[in-house]
């Protein structure tokens, strides 16, 4: 089961978080503390604002040359630790020593300025790169693997490929009539067959028109897009502490199930068939929803039993932030997921796949790059070090000191703080409403912490996976301090 | 106009097309020649098609370490001109010195291994490094760039960018119902209105599913994918030459524009709106189907008076290749096109739009990545080698030599060759059908010319920037026996 408040030891009230804080220098290049000089945005960030038409969302300019392990250093020289890591998209901290002398190295060169269309002329060590890197993290039972450039196109294809699989099992055979040939060159069916991905409200996939159709966080990024008919069950709303809601919960995860059942049969009904299932470990964008493990395994058996594939996105749980490289891996599956899809932390986007899920022909799923060579490079030498330096353990561990933390300063101040919960580092909680949220973040940023938003008023921790023990109470120090006098 | 018969001069017939072919090395790190010492795919490539699990697209595997200039190096010591440039997305040739450089420059390493999240927090020259790159080749009134990380997110995007423009225009303020808010979020209208982008048949767009709804090149990209029911008109079939044809073709450029203007009414009076027109200059994955600049002026023309957006694709026209930095410059438009899409050559993909097709509000064109600076870094490089190579002026030269040889060739063997046709060094032909055009792609290869095919049986050119007369010559000499050898 996830970590809750059940399973941690509770600080006593009132009790500073931890003196072992004086920042520890295990990791060699990491800096030794946030280091602050003005206020952020500070003045060299808010001259460039001009320089750029579409500022509005940035936060500040950053120097990312003198930025190093955990601490993100902005062009004014103040030096945050960062726990949002680019949204939650650098795996082993800014400017690792391993990565360097990886760029360093003469024989590396080619690789970054030749870039190859790698579908058709990939070049001659790309399968060993690819069992170097993510061969050698692959989902248990997913023997097959996809690179592509983003996220959005790591989603996009592992819905066709789940649709060509779905077509290729109706038909029951690889003749296709000319009817459909002819059809699907101009978008009816049955070429373009009336297939349907179910997804969960809440969730986030991507922001391209098939990924955006099953994102349902926020109406700022669907609001004016055209979409399709999908069907969207309801995601659990779990109650926290957990254990005071052990019953409620159940009750909440067994509702979300029957109605994605019932989607199932309304849709087929109405000859729109749900091909796939498509949902996150945690939902992230949406504000760190968690279910059970329980929850996640009877969805699985769902999708089996009505012949849906599922379609784990793990594009932003993936890595090892959870203290697992795959965040599903906490499950226990019997059967494993059919199709995994990844990116942000794994440098490179793309999926994992069973066997049965491979395409009849080449060039149907096919692109001109399908990804970039020079990230798998990069990724094998972060997988190097994730396994030589005990990463996922590492996550694990410094999860729990900091979710203990959270849960004591929930205790001391729980108007302001709810909900804290999280496995691995990849932690969150819930604030009383959006202001409190982003006034909580702007302040954390002033005393060198960069932290990030989901949901309405969520809180989450997204940092690299070398943040330590001495990271998180570092983290808790501050945050105890901001707590102590936020008005 | 476009470069056709009527403008070149043909070589008499039987003369074997030039002496000057004896390699000329004018840039130094481009080989002399091919040099072949086995068939292709050999030996080493063909023990390394057993080593990937998806290589039936594969062509064979390559030494991009040993590859440079023009000439790709293949894993059995093949040496091959290479007209195809990784499908077209080679700008300045294989290994160039200056990204050689580039990349040794220490200053430089951080760009490679610390990818920021660029929306939220760039780097502190991001501005700068646009400047010097995409903005210093902007089209014309198109004031606004966008980064993306391939060319169908840069489609995607765009797309989303036309119906967020639109539907601003269509409400007139700013002011979004609460009705539209809830129903997107179950991607229902109003909030998710039922707008659509007009296609051309023919067209290639990308892969993902909204871009997949405008591409209609061939069957295998779409079979089995849901789409969506959006209006695609005819694209002009030209016949060759041209100058024998003038009625005939002005005739069918009429009929087509005619099927534009009926779609967008009847798509109008279905309540499916058409958003904006998306086209590209030469359709090149269809089969490299050239039209009229006066074409192009009057499509522009009609989307204008209907109020669609003019979307213009040059993921595979733009970054020079037709002799000016963006395709539809030859056109001479008197209003800009509204949005032009690029990826490919330009090493990042991305959009230019015009100012007025700004999103009213932050976060509604985003991603995690949004491009990558190292991407920008290395294109900035490629544009100030371009710009002091006037390799723009290269390409029109060196394709009025190719395109004049081919005509030459076509004049000899028109049982092998017709509808020779191209802009700049773009030029492509016809042969008689599909087997034809695959047995001539294999017989270059083993004679040490790598060529492309595009449609169902055209072959198109696609070299890289640094493609010279003399390249050009060399290729219609090897080319020129092998047609004389043709069985």
């Amino acid at each position: 089961s996830f970590l809750h408040g059940s399973g941690v030891l509770l600080l006593p009230i009132g009790h500073r978080c931890i003196s072992q804080a004086a920042a520890k220098i295990d990791v060699d290049f990491d800096y030794d503390g946030p280091l602050m000089k003005t206020e952020v945005p500070g003045p060299r960030s808010r001259v460039r604002f001009q320089s750029l038409e579409n500022a509005e969302a940035v936060h500040f300019f950053c120097n990312y040359e003198e930025s190093r392990g955990n601490y993100l250093v902005d062009v004014d020289g103040n030096r945050m630790l960062d726990l949002y890591s680019q949204i939650s998209s650098i795996p082993i901290g800014y400017s690792h020593p391993s990565l360097i002398k990886l760029l360093q190295q003469p024989q590396n060169l080619s690789t970054f300025i030749n870039r190859p269309a790698l579908g058709i002329l990939p070049p001659e060590n790309f399968a060993e790169k690819l069992k170097e890197s993510l061969l050698s993290v692959a989902p248990k039972g997913l023997s097959q693997i996809v690179t592509m450039s983003c996220g959005s196109c790591s989603n996009e294809n592992a819905f066709k490929t789940i649709f060509i699989w779905y077509r290729s099992k109706e038909r029951g055979h690889n003749n296709v009539t000319k009817e459909e040939l002819e059809s699907c060159m101009i978008n009816q069916a049955p070429g373009c067959p009336d297939y349907t991905m179910l997804s969960f409200m809440g969730g986030f996939h991507g922001r391209t028109m098939g990924c955006l159709a099953t994102t349902h966080s926020k109406a700022i990024h669907k609001l004016d897009i055209p979409s399709l008919d999908w069907p969207i069950a309801p995601f659990p709303r779990l109650k926290y502490p957990l254990e005071d809601f052990v019953k409620e919960n159940q009750q909440e995860e067994a509702r979300c199930l029957e109605e994605v059942e019932d989607l199932i049969v309304k849709y087929r009904k109405k000859k729109k068939i749900v091909a796939g299932i498509i949902v996150e470990p945690i939902q992230s964008e949406g504000g760190d929803n968690h279910a059970s493990d329980d929850f996640f395994r009877k969805l699985r058996d769902i999708a089996r039993k009505h012949g849906c594939a599922f379609l784990v996105d793990e594009v932003q749980t993936g890595g090892g932030c959870t203290g697992k490289f795959w965040a599903h891996e906490h499950w226990g599956l019997d059967d494993p997921a059919d199709v995994v899809t990844f990116s942000k932390k794994m440098m490179t986007g793309g999926f994992f796949h069973k066997e049965e899920f491979r395409p009849n022909a080449p060039y149907r799923i096919f692109n001109t790059w399908l990804g970039d060579p020079s990230k798998n490079l990069m990724l094998a030498e972060v997988i190097k070090v994730i396994k030589n330096e005990d990463l996922l353990g590492n996550a694990a561990h410094a999860g729990k000191v900091l979710l203990t933390g959270l849960l004591d300063l929930q205790a001391r101040y729980p108007h302001l703080i709810s909900r804290a919960r999280g496995r691995g580092t990849f932690c969150s909680f819930d604030t009383p409403n959006d202001a409190t949220r982003n006034k909580l973040i702007t302040i954390a940023r002033n005393k060198g912490v960069v932290l990030g938003g989901c949901g309405d008023r969520s809180i989450r921790f997204r940092p690299t996976l070398i943040f330590k023990d001495h990271h998180a109470h570092l983290f808790l120090n501050i945050f105890s301090d901001i707590l102590a006098n936020f008005k």
